[in-house]
């Protein structure tokens, strides 16, 4: 299996042998931002929820660290609506850090010494996995909305055809914050007997009305861009971008506290000492979120917004098992960490204690963490120690009673 | 004085002498749905805040009841960002019920059969009163950008200019909620002399980090649809439907609160049984978004909702008096009436507390309610007993020690 390579912050893109190909070295396709890739073909389809049969299709993931030889210490790490695979590696377009390299990497909590870490990104996704930008082969052109709906469990089915692809049986441990968390959520349920620790962070077990409204709110900001031509514009060789950059505002909003904007920007002006009486940014609030808005269309693309968003409204957990959350967790033997974030009022702790009271019905193995922290949904992507450590614990628990030997002590 | 017609739910346009005429025979003018209309010459500018003199000009406003002998039964009140002078007569756009019909009316808290009702289009806006879509007297042609960007205290001038006009020097109270609510408390901060009573609901001294930024993603959304033309959209004969359809579902969705939403929609599917699997509105919330939206560009001007909301944001009564709100109301005699409604999250009840604070901190009269309600911001639009009850509590009560003769007692 690869490693990581922090020396220049790239990982390697030397895939397993077994179906995964190096792309990078052909920069005119997004394949070349996408570190390893999995490649389905025909005969393995990924049969979705709305009854089509995705095929050909591809995987684009990381990994860090070492598979050991048991193929015991493997965690999946799930990504959040906008993020990708690149965790813990610079960020390919960006330059930037990856999304998560306080949690994960030598010595984190996610410890790359002692672990097996793969983040794939989703199905539907823009950054190397088959998504609504890729090659219909039925047309060969892309595939814009003929690209079918997919969802949270079809993202899970495709991450489990990857585990599969990797040798591994079992993973240790699922771990994802907000749409990330509802994947987590989704694996211990779809997967059982695959899952030995859920660490659902954020989430909820279904999407709330609230959220669906800004999600269509930004949906519709997209489709209402000339230059989105019904999803089509590829075709045009132009993209939406000013209505994808609108929909990143509205989102972003919801994933700060107002005591987070407040104490950041509160009404502080940008570079000027009285207001300009005008429509330019005089807000240091507005500076920033049109700096979010401008820079995502930069790494993001309209209609895989379009088609996650979609995934993420249509998710709930209870529709498997006739409307009891509970149900879908019955007889579950996997041990469950559910945290969540005082002033995240995008996934408001109630919706974790949702599932808790699911899993304390059917007597699961959780442990529940409420976070105190001004920061709101935003927070598990950020410095907040006291998840940290909360996860170290659980973790370094989960990892002994599985069996695995301490860091440290050789992998 | 003129009055309501209930009997076609219609206003008569017959304006008092000075100044005013009926543009109602104008069906190719927006002045059509004015009601009556007080023109305010060369000689008579508005002196805006941000140093530019607005002339030519007009007010467009709604009379209900009858200004008594000593000219002190008049209420101000004063509408929200997207509200309007018809108050409490069906509205000329859209035929629905006006406003505020709960609230105004004979028998209701502001009783029009004792007192003499005044509702103002505001400066800025879009339904007879000068905004951006006027005409610009030095180019012949609408106004676009070259309006000069206005403040909630420019309404304010411009509204105690038309109720000078109306022969008026003092008001017995001012009441709005909202945007509303900002001119109630500039009413008392600019003029506390000529208001007797403040009822300043569901309000703020300034506006929010957070406030500011729902608004600049909704004027996002405006600038960015190729209709809108940098605002000249008049010149090419559209509109920028889109970008404000957008721009009012954002809103929209912080106009409610996240209980109301799940009661009133939670994830129930919009005329089928399931998913569909595309991005049709398969939700209700979506589809009610949607409509929100797509209406809403009937009635109201995407400048004058540039223009508006920018007001919103630059308010902030500390500025006046060295960051100190209290200062700003230092010596008043006016009687406040604060309503605040425990799910509003755009304004909080910490808002509404922080005027009283401030009004307790000068020794103000003032009382404070925080009304139960699940149905967030919106609430004092809605049909909230307990606000009607307190508000006729405190109007009884004021109008008692302004010495006004009690309903039924003769006006």
């Amino acid at each position: 299996m690869s490693e990581n390579t922090p020396e220049n912050g790239h990982p390697t893109a030397t895939g397993p042998e077994n179906g995964a190909h190096d792309a990078s070295a052909d920069p005119s396709s997004v394949d070349a931002y996408a570190g390893q890739i999995a490649v389905f073909s025909a005969e393995q389809p990924l049969t979705l929820e709305c009854g089509e049969n995705l095929s050909p299709f591809q995987i684009a993931y990381q990994t860090y660290g070492t598979l050991n030889d048991e193929r015991s210490n493997a965690i999946l790490i799930c990504h959040a609506l906008t993020g990708d695979q690149h965790v813990a590696n610079d960020h390919p377009i960006t330059g930037k850090p990856g999304w998560w390299t306080k949690m994960v990497g030598p010595g984190r909590p996610i410890d790359t010494d002692r672990f097996f870490v793969i983040c794939s990104n989703v199905i539907g996704g823009c950054l190397g996995t088959t998504g609504p930008s890729a090659i219909n082969p039925a047309t060969g052109k892309p595939y814009g909305l003929d690209f079918p709906v997919i969802t949270i469990r079809d993202m899970v089915r495709a991450q489990a055809m990857l585990i599969e692809r990797l040798g591994i049986d079992s993973l240790f441990a699922v771990i994802g914050g907000s749409m990330g968390g509802m994947q987590v959520l989704q694996w211990a349920v779809t997967y059982p007997d695959k899952v030995f620790a859920a660490i659902p962070i954020a989430t909820a077990a279904h999407h709330s009305s609230q959220n669906i409204a800004f999600h269509e709110a930004g949906r519709q900001a997209i489709m209402s861009d000339s230059d989105w031509h019904g999803g089509a514009y590829q075709d045009f060789r132009v993209r939406p971008h000013k209505g994808l950059a609108v929909a990143r505002m509205i989102a972003h909003i919801t994933y700060m506290s107002e005591q987070a904007l407040q104490r950041k920007f509160g009404r502080n002006l940008q570079d000027r000492d009285a207001f300009t009486y005008g429509f330019d940014a005089d807000f240091q609030i507005e500076s920033y979120l049109r700096h979010q808005g401008f820079t995502f269309v930069d790494r993001f693309d309209a209609n895989a917004y379009l088609y996650i968003t979609r995934a993420m409204d249509y998710y709930d957990l209870r529709t498997e098992e006739e409307h009891l959350l509970a149900d879908a967790f019955r007889g579950t033997e996997t041990r469950f960490c559910v945290v969540s974030f005082t002033s995240d009022w995008l996934y408001p702790t109630a919706e974790s204690r949702h599932i808790v009271n699911a899993l304390n019905a059917v007597a699961a193995n959780v442990s529940f963490v409420e976070i105190e922290s001004d920061k709101g949904h935003d927070a598990f992507l950020l410095d907040e120690p006291e998840m940290f450590s909360t996860l170290s614990g659980f973790i370094n628990s989960a990892a002994w009673q599985r069996g695995l030997t301490p860091a440290g002590e050789g992998a």
